[in-house]
């Protein structure tokens, strides 16, 4: 029984490292390649930790974490859909449904249903810990556009608005984070063109 | 003031970023290119909760967390030293040392000092927190190593006693989880002479 429940944990391990595979529109910040979702969710984690202190609400740290280090493992079956790419997200929510059923129904029916439940968590926004674990998830690759000359947004041509509408809910997460971002990561390169201005 | 400390928090942010930069030795599972640092950090943590329940001693998941996602920040600096590059070892305690004096130098001093403390208590491997995560530092690439038919152990040559030599504490965070190692991830190898017997 023992054995059992070890060895489906090994499977889920070894399973998780094609998260390595799955990659992102997001640049390095030395501009050489793209990142993966292994390496966002990593940074994003990290940087959960580093920014927790500037969170509107008090936060369960170590929940936020691990939220954001599973995040996008049901992206090692639906792919990763770009923030932008309208036709994609209209399939996203189930496509990521039927991976999280495979994925975490690799481990142990109790800790699976622990991981998909944060999972559910992230994706329904309504809790302190998803709020903020969202803040990461959209600052993070930001941080990383406006470190490039804002080379993924001048590659996939982004309009102002649509960076807006994808942070509709960051200030409800952190206000002075969403503050830094606006005035250090999108105003400039709103000015440098790299960001279209509003039609 | 508060302006500048989260300035600092920023800077060190991107800074990190060059940890994807790091190249490690372990092939990932489907064999087609090697991880890198932040890889390895991600899946080492992840891996930390799922596997939490098997540490010899009660820990704080989230220390342990948190030390596994920081521990190889300083190879930003030093380069990652391969388990079995005894020449490179000579060496890497100073060159860790100066890469942590620069890397965590960069956050606000109470968030900085609190990091470093960290990172030294890996080092140290003396707290219940610092055994167990090295069990994840040192089976996550175990297991990738077997799922890859030894392809790491192979290129390098390596022996049985290297292995265990490196694992000699291994037991000490976790007994189970270097049991099952041991069995799944060594044996099958020494017989297949991925891993070269003792002479």
């Amino acid at each position: 029984m023992e054995k059992d429940r070890m060895k489906k944990q090994w499977e889920f391990a070894l399973e998780i490292d094609k998260e390595k595979y799955i990659g992102r529109q997001t640049w390095l910040s030395d501009g050489k390649r793209k990142e993966n979702d292994a390496e966002h969710a990593w940074h994003a984690a990290l940087m959960a930790v580093v920014f927790s202190e500037y969170a509107n609400e008090n936060i369960d740290v170590l929940k936020t974490v691990l939220m954001i280090l599973i995040h996008d493992l049901v992206e090692i079956d639906s792919g990763d859909t770009y923030a932008y790419d309208e036709e994609g997200k209209k399939t996203q929510r189930q496509r990521e449904e039927r991976g999280a059923d495979r994925i975490f129904g690799m481990l142990p029916e109790d800790q699976g249903k622990q991981f998909r439940a944060l999972w559910e968590e992230f994706e329904e926004w309504k809790t302190p810990e998803a709020r903020f674990a969202h803040v990461m998830d959209n600052l993070q690759p930001m941080m990383l556009n406006a470190a490039t000359d804002g080379k993924s947004w001048t590659e996939h041509g982004i309009r102002l608005e649509q960076i807006l509408n994808r942070n509709r809910h960051t200030s409800e997460g952190s206000e002075v984070l969403w503050e830094y971002a606006k005035e250090n990561f999108i105003q400039p390169h709103l000015e440098q063109g790299h960001i279209k201005s509003p039609e």
